[in-house]
């Protein structure tokens, strides 16, 4: 078979089955990502894999690379979706309540994850990546729960979106710190630069967004009026191609400096976060977005070593590891928003909590990179995936009760068809 | 360096090149695919194509790979969305001025090309190769132009639009015959066969797109309106993916069954025509097609050999092409559209003679499987970039003059940035 006609199968029978997952689960009320780490999984262990000429962990696959690079590029448009939802402005101003629920439901699950690898079989550095993966909030599937119940304009809808936020930039900064760390031969001064680096980076596009962005915008609405009144030929920008290029170009400065590709693409899309609407951005990377996430998702599942699963050990790990992503987040996010907003009452507190306990992809992002570079065992990796899944399930039906026993509103939940 | 940090590197140089390309020759009032093709040349002929570790021709190189899957997605997407533009109403209402101007206008060039190639090398495949390269019309170009004078109710743009969908059908089935009689061993029942084949795949998207996709979408119509009346769950379809399905196992279906991909995924756009609008689908596909189609022009200028271009009977064989191809498509469309209302006027009958004389991006398309099945030499393949190149700048000038000619109306163009 030559190589277009096995290209094409491949990809029409992947996007085939990743949907039929997806669906499944949407219709059974979970996330559709569910369904396609699970599909994943399938295809890897079945000779479906073969078939399509997917010899997964073989170089020479062509179809493998194709797959690589798809999914690496969904990961890093999704990371740059995730940027154009972070505005410098909702960062900044995000207020006290917002603030101490995000910096201690990073600190407690970052801790709590790292003590428990390493009293369990002291590697240091698998240890930190465990941390650094339970650390990410995926807020998407609780601002989709606030969103359907019309909820967005209360104070604990606020406070979440807030915390989501700067905890999105703080998990970038860990995933930066702990990834630095892993590598081998790494100095206490060369912690100390990927320190500063990490932070200069984030600090200056935090500047770049509030000092420079809003006069490259209004030179291209300068543009703009000088076309229209002086009917001048224009130089044709095409802002998708210009927004592609900022996030590649980021994200490879980041990969180049030892920082994570995804890093780059985040603080990327920070940069285009307040005009993203005006220049219909996000939708234009949501497309792109949707085109090519599906190929990680399928990939993650694909990594999960089966025999994993029936291990023992390994699911006692998991267990432990959900109940413990669970309770710090709950504990976490709940206190430092209390702390803030003494006025916050039980159930708001509760909410707050809840809501913030979801991983979704972020946390198994972290684990590939930590998977890839050979610093967290497969083991560990499968205890990740299980764990993003879980917290991704049980959080929603508990959320919706809080929300309905503090709000008793008209509401309807509709599925989460796309992450 | 690891492989992400080289890919990202090679798509950030590639696209920030392929933009700049276009830009250049939209500035100058050309479509800015003519940059990219040049861009392509320059990076195929110089260090650069090292540099970003795309060392053309290799099959070890995975970036050329990733280079080849992304140009091969953009003209399968572009060819979708040609086909989204198709909708069988016009097919079928277009009226006779319009079926003679494509007829003839396909039976011309296709006859002058095959001759020319026959007289000068005597190659049959390539000549019949070099026919279906000069037949399809690439009408982007002047629908932009009509669009922008604002004539799109005129006779003359309402023949030319007709024409051109008639013309995008004809020239598939010319490619799916030229493909298939190039294989080696084939048999005058093989022949008879594929084109068989060929017009019972063409009439049956045709009969599907009139009796069957009307009650899909009722169907879609009546799960949206259940979702509303009942609040079920409901099974959650993301029609960009389930185009995008549709598309790529169309396109594998017609290159298993020795057509070319290209005219699977333009029979696929056929299908959702009628509601690409409604379903968004131009819009996303379109976003799909600016990622990926740079690619594609990119490689069209790399696989150009500058050595052909200085080959002074190469450069006298393309003089002669060049001519051709205005000529057979000024005669034959303008002719036909003549012969089936003779009530147009002589400025009626060149304004469709060169409207339809742009090649653009199809007969380059063409000519890239002739190239890629060893079947058209890389010279014959020059001469066809440069005729498409040609066509493409020549006749928007004089239509633009023909039409201010006949009509005296305010107009303005703008230049064509994409396509």
């Amino acid at each position: 078979m030559e190589f277009l006609l096995e290209l094409l199968v491949a990809l029409t029978v992947l996007f085939i089955l990743a949907r039929l997952g997806s669906m499944l689960f949407s219709r059974l009320g979970f996330p559709g990502l569910i369904g396609e780490i699970i599909v994943g999984v399938i295809v890897a262990n079945t000779a479906l894999a073969k078939w399509i000429h997917l010899d997964f962990g073989s170089d020479d696959s062509d179809i493998y690379t194709v797959v690589y690079v798809f999914s690496e590029l969904g990961v890093i448009f999704l990371l740059f979706s995730v940027g154009l939802e972070t505005k410098v402005k909702d960062l900044l101003g995000a207020g006290k309540p917002a603030l101490l629920a995000a910096v201690l439901g990073v600190i407690l699950p970052f801790v709590a994850g790292m003590a428990l690898v390493m009293m369990a079989n002291g590697e240091m550095h698998a240890a930190m990546f465990m941390g650094a993966a339970m650390v990410a909030t995926s807020v998407g599937i609780t601002a989709r729960i606030i969103k359907d119940m019309k909820l967005m304009d209360t104070r604990e809808a606020r406070i979440i979106i807030g915390a989501a936020v700067i905890d999105d930039v703080l998990g970038m900064m860990v995933l930066a710190m702990v990834k630095g760390m892993s590598e081998e031969g790494v100095s206490a001064v060369d912690i100390a630069i990927l320190a500063i680096q990490a932070t200069a980076f984030v600090l200056g596009v935090i500047l770049i967004c509030k000092y420079v962005m809003p006069k490259v915008y209004d030179y291209f609405d300068k543009c703009k009026r000088k076309i229209v009144s002086e009917g001048k030929v224009p130089w044709s920008f095409n802002k998708l191609i210009m927004a592609v290029i900022v996030c590649l170009s980021m994200a490879a400065f980041a990969e180049f400096i030892g920082l994570a590709a995804i890093i780059g693409a985040f603080l990327a899309g920070m940069l285009f976060a307040d005009h993203a609407w005006e220049w219909d951005l996000e939708h234009k990377i949501e497309t792109l977005t949707t085109f090519f996430i599906s190929f990680f998702f399928l990939s993650v599942g694909m990594q999960v070593d089966v025999n994993d699963l029936m291990n023992v050990s390994v699911l006692i790990m998991a267990v432990i590891v959900i109940l413990l992503a669970l309770v710090t987040k709950f504990i976490g996010c709940g206190f430092g928003a209390k702390l803030g907003d003494k006025e916050l009452d039980k159930t708001g507190v509760h909410i707050i909590g809840v809501g913030m306990m979801p991983r979704g992809e972020v946390g198994i992002i972290v684990a590939s990179i930590g998977l890839a570079s050979g610093v967290l065992p497969s083991d560990l990796y499968a205890v990740v995936v299980l764990m993003s899944v879980a917290t991704t399930i049980i959080a929603p039906p508990i959320l919706s009760k809080l929300f309905r026993k503090k709000y008793e509103e008209e509401y309807k939940i509709l599925p989460d068809d796309r992450i």
